[in-house]
C-alpha cells in the first residue's frame, strides 16, 4: 500500500530545480541582524526591506508581467494576508464609510475557495461574501470584485466580470499565477491592486512572502496599517531571503535574455508542459468520462515565442450527473470538488505542481478511471493509498492517506491550505 | 538640533549584546531549504518547525517561567496575531456558539492599548472590546479577559481581575515580559493560554516570531486554523532562526547555571537595572511633578537571588490636573499618554528598552522637567529634536522628529507598533 506524503499540497514541482541551482540563493543571518521592527522610513510600507522592494520591481521589469511604475509595494506574510489587507483598505475608505451594510465581496465562479473562507472568518461588519460575480447585481451599492488571472481553479485568463460594468466595484487582482512558468506573458498587468506571492513564482512556500502592487497611496497605507495591527510587519529574515532569490532569478533572466528556456521560468515551464502533455495523453481516450479545458497558444513576450498555458491546476469536467471528486476518490486520488469553487460537482481540481512521484502515480491511476457509482468507490477505497492532487492556492485537502498514523490524523485531514 | 532615530520604538537595548555575542546564532539558509508549507504532521501546529517547538520548551524549562508540560505550542508571526487567533478560538468554541451577541474582551486598566485596536479592527460579530475588566460586570454572558503580567504599561504583576470571580470568563495570559531580564521569575506560569514573543525575550523584533502555550487541544487547533486561513503558517526561515537563538540562550543558561549574571538574561537584567537606577536618580527630586511605581524585591528562581523588577516601560504619574504626555512633549520627549491605556492623562508611558544614546538624552531632558501648561509647550517644541520614549509592546508613537524630511513624514507620524 502506498501512502501519499503529507506535503503533497506544496508547489514541490520546483524543488529539484532549487536543489540543483539554489547555491546562489544561500543567505547567512547573524545573531545581530534584523533586530528592528522597522526597515524603511522612506517607504509607505515601513516594515519592508528596501532590497526586497527593489528585487520585486526588478523581477517584474525583467519578466514584463506587471507595471510597477507609480505603484507602492506592500509586503505580506504570503499574499493571502494581503487579500485581507486589501478588503480592509477598500471597505474602510472614505467613499465606503457611509455604507451601513457590509460591502459584498464577489468573484466569478469557479473561484478560489479560500476567498470565501477568508472573508467569512471573523464575521466582519465591514465586508461579507457575495458569491459569484457573474450573477451579482452590482448596481445597488459599492462592492469588491476579486479577479484571479490565470484563474484558480480553471487556468483561464480573466478580466473583471461586473466591476467595470456598474462603476460601483473596486477591484483586487490576484495574479499569483501570472508568471511564465504557467502562462504566456502577453502584457504587463496594470491594475489598481495586484497580488503576487513567492510561493507560486519560485515555489518557496515556506518563506511566506507575498506582495501587493498598489496605485492609490491611501489604499497602500491602509493595507500597511492592517499589517501593522495584525502582525507588526513581516519576517525580515524571509524578506531578505526572498530578495536574494528574486535577484538571482532576475539576473538569470537578464543573462539569458536571448534564450529564456535556460532561465528558471523556462525550465519550470518545460516541466509544467511535460506534465500537461502526460495528463492530456492519459485522458485522451476518456472523452466520454471527462474532459480538460483547452488553452489557446499565445505569444509570450518574456520567452519570445508562442506557447500554450500549463496551469498549476487541472480542471476536470465530467459528464452531467457524475460526481467528479467522488469518481477520483474511488480511484484513491483525492481532489477538490467543484462545489467548493462555487460550481457543479461534476468538476474537480487536481494539482499539477506536486512531487514528481505523486504526479506519476496519479497519471497511472487516472489511466484506469471510468465513471463509477458510489458503491464501487467504497469497495475500491480500501485497496490502496490515496494520492492527494489538490495542489496549491486553492484550498487543498491535505490528507495523510491510508496507513499513516499519528496522534492528530483526523485533525490533519481537515487541514486545507492554499 | 538633534533628531531621534526612527527606530526608537524597538527593543534596541539588547542589540549591543548580540553584536558582541551573536556569532553562535548565525544561520545559513540554502536556496532549496524551507520550500514547503508544512513542517510537522505530528504536531497540532502543522506549520511549526519541530526544532522551534523543542527550543521553546527547552528555554521555558531552563528559565522556569512557564509550565509547558501538557501544553500544545502554536507559532505565530509575533504574539500579536496569536492574541487574535485566541480571540477567534475562544469566541467560536462550542460553548460560545449559541451567543447571539459578540463576546466582550476586557482587560484591567491600564491596559496595553493595542488590544483594543486589534479587537476592533475588522468590526467582528464574534467579539468586541469591553474595556476595563475591573469595572466589567462579568455575570451576564461568557467573555474573554486578557491578563498581561508583567503588565504593559505599568510593570505590575497581575492575576485575572474578573474572570475567576464569575466563572464566565475565558482567559488569555500575555506573558511577553515574564522573563528574567525584566522581572524576578517567582514560579512557572501555568495558565490555559499563555502568549510569548521572541521580540521581548531576546530583542529579535524583526523576525516576527511568537508562540502560544495552549492546554486545550481544541483551542490549539482553532488557533492553528486561524493562522492557516489568515497567513498559511509562519515564515520558516524565522522559525529556524528563532530555534537557533533560543537554543543558544538556553545552552548559555545551562552552562552558567551557577552564575546567572553571566547569561544573556543576567547581562540584560543588569542593563535594565542600570537604566532604572538612572531614571529613579533623575526624578528623585521631582516628587512634586511626577512619581514612578515602586516594585518590591522578589526572589528570582532563575537567578537564585532577590531583585527588583526593571520593567520595559516607565509609567510616570503626574499630579492631578497635569497632562503627563503634554508635559513630556514640552520637553521634546514623545511618550504615550494614559488615555490610550484606559486611564487618566496624568499618566504617561516611556520606553526603557530603546537605544542607549536615546535613553541618555531622555535622562538629560527629564532632569530639566517641571509641570508646565500647554502654551509653554508649544514655544519649546520648536527648539530641539524629539526623543521618542515609547518603546515596545504598547503601541509606540513612532515619530521622525523635527528636521527629518521624507515623502511620507506625516504618514509615519501615525505609525504605532508594539
Amino acid at each position: 500500500m502506498w501512502v501519499s506524503t503529507f506535503c503533497s499540497g506544496d508547489p514541490s514541482v520546483f524543488e529539484p530545480y532549487w536543489r540543483k541551482n539554489g547555491g546562489k540563493c544561500t543567505i547567512t543571518i547573524s545573531g545581530h541582524d534584523s533586530l528592528s521592527y522597522f526597515s524603511d522610513p522612506n517607504s509607505v510600507c515601513w516594515y519592508m526591506e528596501p532590497e526586497l522592494q527593489e528585487a520585486i520591481r526588478r523581477v517584474h521589469r525583467v519578466v514584463g508581467n506587471a507595471e510597477t511604475e507609480g505603484c507602492h509595494v506592500v509586503a505580506g506574510t504570503g499574499s493571502t494576508v494581503l487579500f485581507q489587507a486589501a478588503l480592509y483598505a477598500l471597505s474602510t475608505s472614505s467613499s465606503s464609510s457611509v455604507a451601513a451594510e457590509p460591502m459584498k465581496v464577489v468573484c466569478a465562479a469557479p473561484y478560489y475557495s479560500q476567498y470565501k473562507e477568508q472573508v467569512e472568518l471573523l464575521q466582519s461588519r465591514l465586508y461579507e461574501w457575495g458569491g459569484d460575480a457573474e450573477t451579482f447585481d452590482g448596481s445597488a451599492a459599492p462592492f469588491i470584485e476579486v479577479v484571479t488571472s490565470p484563474n484558480n481553479p480553471d487556468g483561464s485568463l480573466r478580466e473583471a466580470a461586473v466591476a467595470n460594468k456598474t462603476g460601483n466595484g473596486k477591484l483586487i487582482h490576484d495574479l499569483a499565477y501570472y508568471w511564465p512558468n504557467y502562462t504566456p506573458i502577453t502584457r504587463p498587468a496594470d491594475y489598481d491592486i495586484m497580488l503576487f506571492t513567492l510561493t507560486k513564482c519560485t515555489g518557496h512556500a515556506g518563506s511566506r512572502i507575498g506582495w501587493a502592487l498598489v496605485k492609490d497611496v491611501e489604499v497602500a497605507k491602509k493595507m500597511t496599517t492592517f499589517m501593522q495591527i495584525t502582525t507588526i510587519g513581516v519576517s525580515k529574515d524571509s524578506q531578505l531571503r526572498a530578495a536574494k532569490i528574486l535577484n538571482v532569478v532576475a539576473e538569470d533572466c537578464e543573462q539569458h535574455a536571448a534564450d529564456a528556456d535556460k532561465t528558471f521560468f523556462g525550465e519550470s515551464r518545460k516541466l509544467m508542459a511535460e506534465r500537461w502533455e502526460k495528463l492530456r495523453e492519459a485522458v485522451k481516450d476518456k472523452k466520454d468520462v471527462f474532459t480538460l479545458p483547452k488553452y489557446p497558444k499565445r505569444y509570450c513576450n518574456f520567452s519570445g515565442r508562442y506557447f500554450q498555458p500549463a496551469p498549476a491546476f487541472g480542471w476536470l469536467e465530467c459528464k452531467e450527473g457524475c460526481d467528479a471528486s467522488a469518481l477520483m476518490k474511488a480511484h484513491n486520488v483525492l481532489t477538490r470538488g467543484g462545489e467548493t469553487f462555487g460550481v457543479s460537482s461534476r468538476y474537480t481540481r487536481i494539482s499539477m505542481i506536486g512531487r514528481e512521484e505523486e504526479f506519476e502515480r496519479f497519471i497511472e491511476r487516472i489511466s484506469g478511471i471510468q465513471c463509477v457509482d458510489e458503491e464501487d468507490e467504497e469497495e475500491e477505497e480500501e485497496e490502496e493509498g490515496l494520492v492527494v492532487m489538490n495542489g496549491n492556492n486553492g484550498g487543498d485537502v491535505i490528507r495523510l492517506g491510508n496507513g499513516t498514523s499519528n496522534g492528530h490524523g483526523k485533525w490533519l485531514e481537515q487541514v486545507e491550505v492554499q
